[in-house]
């Protein structure tokens, strides 16, 4: 297997009882999973998880284990209820320490005399952690080892994602076509799943839509051969088709 | 422990490569989360998995086994990547079998010979499920044990929850009070922290927002003892008083 060819794997953990309770709707996740997808990363999977420290750290070392790349988003306040940053040093079996790139952080952010002892809680960092940087409320997340740890508030979240992209390393892109018509996948499923065994190496997934203008259903192929994915596009125009359909590229009309 | 003060914990399974991809964005966990939350069942955790056998059935059981109900959304059509009744057949051990009460919803649903082969796969259950009705598009979902599998797209697995609510049993419910101010979450965690320690049954949470027009904090307590959470949502209010607040009940305007 070449180097571009090899696939790289990611999970991505959402920490919080909000997210869990309903009150607050997730948009990490999704952000996340574009971001990804457009670096050549897979994303294999994601949990929501409660702030509770057994959860954490089990999360954390089953899936730093199993992926190549492990994003937390969550939890990395100043309140007693942000324990990410010490489940994610007991799943590492290392210290927390005060980090004083962190302190210095802080410090120029506040005013003299605002850095108090809760604050400076967002100062603490696995032993062995890197920063990552937090331009919009300064108080850094941090990555050890395969795992980075990021805010949950979404602006702050995207923030340090954007600062980080650059030390991730992604396999060959995945790209994708999408072909969709007005046609069921009753009518479709039989020929699509043909079409599937004859591209393998490819993942074609049919995802139906009802809308108040109608209903239809989207099939997208997804692989890293650019030639066989035009061709694989071109098999499924024809396949609409021959049923009968009229098949566009791209997604349906909102 | 009485019937009433019981925990009754649940898990979410969100089945589907496009989740994962970025392509669709999941609003069914959001909408499950807010649903149990107000039936009194405490959702412990939740996993966006792939369209991967092994994924699914390790998923499955695992969470069965830890929590009192699990609903799963995803993968119930009739094309090749649709194949969570299978997975979860596998994972309760039985046959996959083709259910006669799903075969006649079905006959009903559909034209004189338009139940193809593909959508008789809609009429297959593990042996011994109990069907779930589907007042959209027919198919139906369906129970096994403390498994619930449901469809994903949202206005069908909307339907179908609702259901199956009544077939749900719920414990105390989880009340909850929102005291919001323009501080922020750094100056509030001391004495909020300390107000955690006062109420070991309640959970306490900050989330702090950042808006176009200012920032804040929002705390919540959440617990099931209506007389207590009066008290520990007056203690609130007064703490943000005391730190020179001026708290209000609810969120943020948007």
């Amino acid at each position: 297997m070449t180097a571009a060819s090899r696939e790289v794997t990611a999970a991505v953990l959402v920490i919080g009882n909000e997210i869990l309770s309903g009150r607050t709707k997730d948009v990490n996740l999704g952000f996340l999973a574009e971001q990804l997808t457009g670096l050549g990363i897979r994303l294999r999977e994601a949990r929501v998880i409660a702030d509770l420290e057994a959860d954490v750290v089990a999360a954390v070392n089953e899936t730093r284990a199993r992926y190549d790349y492990v994003f937390t988003t969550g939890g990395i306040g100043p309140t007693h209820d942000d324990i990410t940053a010490a489940c994610v040093a007991k799943a590492f079996g290392v210290a927390l320490v005060l980090d004083e790139r962190a302190v210095a952080v802080l410090t120029r952010h506040y005013q003299p005399g605002q850095l108090n002892e809760a604050r400076l809680r967002m100062a603490h960092v696995p032993a062995g952690a890197s920063l990552i940087d937090n331009p919009v409320s300064a108080a850094p997340g941090f990555q050890i080892g395969n795992v980075f740890v990021m805010a949950g508030v979404p602006s702050v979240m995207r923030a340090m994602f954007d600062g980080i992209k650059h030390r991730l390393s992604g396999g060959a892109p995945v790209l994708s076509r999408t072909v969709t018509s007005g046609l069921p996948e009753g009518v479709l499923a039989d020929g699509l799943g043909r079409l599937q065994e004859r591209y393998p190496d490819f993942d074609i997934g049919s995802y139906p839509y009802y809308r108040r203008g109608g209903y239809g259903t989207s099939l997208v192929v997804r692989g890293t051969d650019r030639t066989r994915l035009a061709a694989a596009a071109d098999d499924l125009f024809a396949l609409v088709t021959a049923l009968g359909g009229e098949p566009y590229e791209g997604d349906p009309p909102a």
